[in-house]
């Protein structure tokens, strides 16, 4: 039975004006830096990749054993994953989602989250809350209240599920913003897996700076 | 009156292993980085400098003309609050408390901060959450519910007084770890003024090399 990984590359940019998956960081897209973390890991058998109609060709041209799909992406994150989804060779047994635009993820990191998900069927790869956390009204910024961390993490990728968990969650869900939410409606335990405050989601120009001061020092150590 | 800011340096750097406001970072400690925005910001009258004892002599020879007081810090982050409190001159209307190791402030979100101060009477400066936040137990880190962050927002600092305000919130408190949140519970309004997410607590080595690639460039723009 395999575990595949569905790289989620769809994304349109919107805050960096251009699709930042695609950007050229220290040699190579930031893409290829991300799959090439799941290719150099061992407990990963195939990546199915998921990119906006017009990178589908630059995206043919990446030399990765492990690629076994290109796939067309939706509109929205949700539908990049369901296209993913689709394509699942049937003996598939976990599937780890995870985007596209976090290459400073680690094998370790992924292994950890696949061991996890086959025992409980799924995990979500996060880090402590660090900061103080205020809740704050909408219209005029006043701050209501010091919310209490303690037990509060922050959800990064890969979320790895068992296939049948997350295909089913798919299945009955209209509108998705984040995959283990609807796991966890389903009833299922979701395990936290310790990730790295270094695995960020790249969004914004200053992400940018980071990831091209560790990649271009050769990545995550 | 005066816009007076007390600048907390008393740390042990515990997670990096030596006192981090002190670490050389293109040319200058990264406390002298912090101080030389508050030294060029208009609305900034006197700056307080809170340094452990052996650091006194260092701290002696920055060269910035708003530096009125040096003062030793005290065992906790609280102590050496207090301690900068204690020194304020008396026609001090404003007090902001910054983190020495937060060189990424700018001299504009320190004067929104000062300005929502002085009509409010407290200021907090911070970005709202954009990770997906989930609830987790300590023990078995079971994930059990994902938070709604619409309305949660990272403090940062400056955190910013009236200074009537802030000496009673210390002179009424035991413990502190969050100055906002002493405020806060003496019914005070507390304004959020928006931060930016450059604007990181350098904790840990990662977070340092972040600071070093933007201070290298010449600082924020």
């Amino acid at each position: 039975m395999k575990n595949v990984v569905i790289i989620s590359a769809g994304g349109q940019g919107k805050r960096m004006g251009r699709p930042k998956q695609f950007i050229e960081v220290a040699g190579k897209p930031i893409l290829e830096w991300t799959i090439s973390v799941f290719q150099k890991c061992d407990m990963i058998d195939e990546i199915i990749l998921v990119v906006n109609e017009d990178r589908v060709d630059q995206a043919k041209k990446f030399n990765y054993s492990k690629i076994v799909n290109i796939v067309v992406g939706g509109e929205a994150r949700q539908d990049s994953v369901r296209n993913g989804l689709k394509v699942l060779s049937a003996d598939t047994e976990i599937v780890a989602i995870h985007d596209g635009a976090r290459p400073m993820i680690t094998t370790d990191i992924i292994e950890n989250a696949i061991v996890e998900a086959k025992e409980s069927g799924a995990a979500v790869v996060g880090v402590p809350v660090c900061d103080t956390i205020k809740r704050v009204t909408s219209n005029e910024l006043r701050v209501t209240g010091t919310v209490d961390r303690s037990a509060l993490w922050r959800a990064q990728t890969p979320q790895v599920f068992r296939k049948d968990i997350i295909t089913k969650a798919y299945q009955q869900a209209e509108k998705v913003t984040d995959d283990s939410a609807l796991v966890e409606k389903m009833g299922v335990p979701v395990k936290m897996v310790i990730g790295s405050y270094q695995n960020i989601k790249i969004t914004t120009p200053f992400d940018l700076e980071i990831v091209e001061r560790i990649l271009d020092k050769g990545g995550i150590k």
